[in-house]
């Protein structure tokens, strides 16, 4: 233990009356840590990008604002944006991948914001990944068709609003882990994707892994890790 | 309305500490007045027994616990009985059904109590109905099985707990009206029932009708209304 | 199975990277799919939207944002728009009706867009359908004047907020079947809706079959399918 | 405030290790305190029984249990005991009343506990209170027989479960104010008296006070309050 | 019944696509209906109001939006406005009060607005009513100071967020019923107003009588009924 | 860290399979760890205490069953035993108190379980600590005749069900921190103690802390550290 | 699809009155299906064990009450029981593992049989798995010494109730995905393991996987799909 | 008790339309009553402000907005700021520290707001007080570095949002009472703060005091009580 947490402790860059980077992450875990954006000033993400310029590994920004966006761009001219997944990713192309195939499923249109973050931060995280929209289960027909893809993955992800049903049916199929993503899409009792995240928590197929509600991004790392050679 | 609040006050037999029985339903609804005995005690079911023998009506008993069976069959000796679904009826023998045909579907086995209230609700209130069991999604190829079958039906119930995720899936394969029942089947987050029931109430396919957690009587009476000739 | 899910992989439309339009869904079903709007971007309906040109069936596209109606009406420009009820449908006029007569009650006026919803649902699906309004249980006079009306129906639909009590009390006065709908209305313990989805679960008399909170297109397509011919 | 608090603190009985007994109450509020047996063992409540012996006030013992009922015997013999509403009281007549008529509604059978608990609190703290059993709104003209009736009364107590509709509607009827106690009665998602609780905060018409759910105890108390000559 | 309905239903003017307004309110209950403005279109409570100009009773706008006022206030040039309590009155002057004194308590400043929605309602319907600051239970020498003049009142309407604790030790402190409003004043797990609600459902003294969250208008009407001559 | 982790490993005595204890915790903090009994079988429970006997610490078995007393017992014969608080302790003789006086209050009679768990568990951890019975705020002189001995506390604990308002007072009245422990005494909207955690949460006086549900135990450790010289 | 649904369809068991085992589980996943033995009869699952005797793959009974046992073993003589996972295996020993090394840890001693739960799943799934036992966040010495070891793991699994602190602390830790298994071991505010649900869902450290509370076979079966060669 | 009301009311100023300051708060606690300015008007806060112009004590403004700082600028033009702590200080230099060293620990940059709340409220109550950021359990050893600092202070306030799992982790390291403040900072399952709160009520390691979410105010007043000379 001592060596570990003292070689952390020098990584740890000085931005000390903010935050405490956790450069040792991608050391200690094998992933590096990623910079959540929701609840940070402008300026606070900013000085944190100027941190992070010299550093080896890989930096994603998730739930990035507009207005952050551009002041990451400032620091990190060519970092690459997606507005869909609200991610600032840098550097901009994804590692060579590693580790066997992921799949991302987005159960509708409007799940297509989550799905998206897991599949660029399973992309980033060193694995190759691929989406698949509109497969809910009102048209059982579209995952159907998509069973012999499914079969393939050692990963799937499965972004899902409303009554969240699309990762016990896909569970069912498959031999791979299903990594569900209740996602906030409804109104009414969907209660923010409370519904979902319940209907996926008793998924009556085992095999299926929660993660919090509009996670893509703790989704796609999960996938990754997952999926790691 | 002055005319049918009088005829059903004269109907209103007389119990009048314990009860006021609405016999006029029959007449002004077409379907009667059941009894739910949950928290009446054994002396009340059995005064209201009483009351009705003489009445040309269904009587339907429901949630009965086994000592009020007892009492029941002292005052309607003929009256059926089915432990499963802790219904006493009385005459014995369903109505000749008219109408299209109930399909009631148990998504496992655990769902079976539900659903077979629905069942007898439904042949007692005057319908043909059959039991499907154990057709949940994480074996999907149960429910396509059936698929020819479910298309015959004027009227489909579905009893499932744990995610409730087979009301979605059948109503996405079929036009006619499913009616939703979730059941307390399941345990930790299934929260004896909610999440099912907000699965069903989220359903991504329309067409799918919802009643209590558990409630199979009402499942049943809400098929034989819409299946009815 | 096989044959079915192939026609309808053959008529999905091809918008592969947002959406798999259920092109089959009223061969299958007999009720054609809905877009549901909220949470997809203009670009993403009016895309949608132009599949559907040339498609023989009813579009209907259900809570639409204004400036999502804007690109609809450029891409369907003799389209029909009910503000209040957040609906777009094309072709503009309904079929000829079909099947029993629906009512829609609205408990107050403030149900009224979501009451809306749910008449112009049932009637663009087919089906008569006349709107009855502000007929809540705090003056029962109202409601009781609609009897011999509400007697005519082959189902009835009930938009309520609050203390949503206005279905239970519909439903112990007729045969047909009472579709509730809770809606959003009211404040503190109403709880966006919940307080009368909950009261409408435990409705005292049965024949109450419940959709979501606001879900005025559910109950619509419920009752087109509850009173088809 | 100090003539008063020392008053008081004078009148208070010595059961120091266990309670204080607030025996200035009836002459600060004009109604005596009551004790709640609930959570109490049978020797405390015997030991305040025993205080109780001596002073000149009603005393009201709330949801004893049987062994408790056994030991409040033996103190005080002549005790009156109804074992529907779980109460004891001394002296065993109530007063004679004062005030102006009080009416105690029912909505199910199985609310009778909580509604007999209400009607002899209020008997026992000085007014004229009488009851009415099974007027649920599934058979609306069993309440509307009773509107004259209704119209007499100072204040009216309405026990329900379920979907505690009752309250709504009697209160649109009348004049005097409805004190409504939502009861456990009922399963699923009634969830233990919370769906009733929820329609009567929600209550359409203006009038209806709630307590707790199962607290006829409050119910009476406040119906004599209003009551009060 | 019968004669009964038919008037109201000859009372109710002709609004019949948005509203029925229930005119015989007043003679029926003692009590005229009022507006809730929330969630209706300025057009609808400005049409409503043209009804209501030629009527005898008063008319209380509730919850009502600055353009909402604008729209009254062309049609009823000389109603009453008072911007902190969102209520609008017509006509301006309050009726000569009868029946015993009201006392509207708030526990602190932040809950003024719903003290004086229920202050204003009691003063409309007809009642003297008075209204007491800033009493809250941090500082208990504020609430001790008013016993004598809390002890005159027929009836005390406690508006108060956060931990809502004040009816609690009112009611143990005097006769009358003590009218508790939950208000959504508070953070974090005050839950919007959760938090005091179920406190005063919970109250430890007897003679509490709680209301929604917020509704003001509920507990001057609550309290003009108690404190009627 | 090292040379902590490294003692800390040294001193936790081997039950590997069941339990690992932390006897460095008293060293480490300052206080022993409890041995919390519930879901521990009687075998588990002996056995850890069989490691004990030979420690120089003080032990405590919180929220222990009958059966486990026994079993308890014959280990370590001469351990104290309070049924009331369900707490074993060993040596069955406080050590001589350090550190300011602690008060603990019980709202009700139903409290003390609660009340003595917290007023034991600070004597064992070395405070002086006394207990002040049935002070609610439904008779607030009780509460207030205390004020002076209040004062003398250096740390206050209040236990209380139901509206759970006492904390608020308390410590509006003293300059001592309050540790509120909500208890589970209570029915209908007490919901087993969440309404008066809620309360105590939104307490309207700073200097409110707040422990779990019945947690007489963390109350009084608490109160212990609070008050260490 | 045709072929495998025929197939599936084929291999499906004949106890068509109470459920369809699917036989194809294994074949389709490469995981057998599990019998869920709560909330089934005795007479059900001898039935079910029946079918499964001559099937080559391995069976779980999971959740198993005693009599259940008890006909179990009539039914499957030699299979394997345990007592505190409750859980029901056969044939008796666990196939030869394939795949990376499971661990397995209880944050308590409490949380012990759900950690057996998963790991027996895990075994008789096919990995190699091991029990790590009492190693919570209150003793962070204990989990610090445990790091290489859990370094070595492919998949980790961590039981833990009361605050679910755990699985963040490990996931910070180590490269491997993390199981997350809420269970209900707490009082109060733990809300039946609610509270350690909501914890991981929330885990600030990314590859945590969660699953229902107290399921401790999904658990185990996650491990072993991401474990496996 | 007459004594101190006494005083106490003739020290209260005379708002008496909108506030009852309660000035002699300092006097009888030893602490100041800070002014909440949520739900407030920026004439309420300026008027109140007039009033403690000429009071010897502190005054601090919690939750102010930006309109309302503007104007208690003008009435205390050298007030202190803070505006990432939403907090206004009157006179702007904290008292000469007593007592013991507090710590505030932020689990991450986004909860600094709350932490910058509770430093700057102990300072301004007079004690000594230190931040520390960004030290969540995803990096342990960030924390770990911090345990011979941690163990200096005689109170630790800890805000986490998310998991709010720091406090369980800090209280296990040190002696003294931690505080915990559960932040708003998440989104999804964290359900504003309730995840966190949950967490921390169930804190395995006893010694935490939980107040309510994003109330740095009161934890840091708890801190100064504690720390209290």
């Amino acid at each position: 233990m001592t060596d570990h947490s003292t070689r952390a402790a020098l990584d740890d860059a000085a931005l000390d009356d903010i935050a405490q980077l956790d450069l040792g992450r991608a050391t200690r875990r094998g992933y590096p840590e990623a910079i959540f954006c929701q609840g940070k000033t402008v300026d606070q993400v900013a000085r944190i990008a100027t941190v992070l310029v010299g550093q080896p590994q890989v930096a994603l920004f998730t739930r990035v604002r507009e207005e952050q966006v551009t002041a990451l761009l400032e620091v990190l001219p060519d970092a690459a944006y997606d507005a869909e997944a609200r991610l600032v990713a840098w550097p901009p192309v994804p590692p060579e991948p590693t580790g066997g195939p992921v799949l991302v499923l987005a159960a509708g249109t409007s799940d297509l914001p989550v799905a998206r973050e897991a599949l660029l931060t399973t992309r980033y995280l060193g694995r190759q990944a691929d989406l698949v929209v509109d497969v809910g289960v009102a048209g059982l027909h579209r995952i159907l068709a998509q069973v012999p893809r499914l079969r393939t993955a050692k990963a799937i992800v499965v972004a899902a609003g409303m009554d969240g049903a699309l990762p016990s049916v896909v569970a069912g199929l498959v031999a791979a882990p299903v990594i569900a993503v209740p996602t906030s899409v409804g109104y009414g009792a969907a209660f923010e994707g409370l519904a979902a995240l319940l209907t996926m928590l008793n998924a009556c197929a085992p095999g299926v892994a929660v993660v919090n509600i509009d996670n893509g991004y703790g989704a796609g790392h999960l996938a990754a890790q997952i999926a790691a050679p």
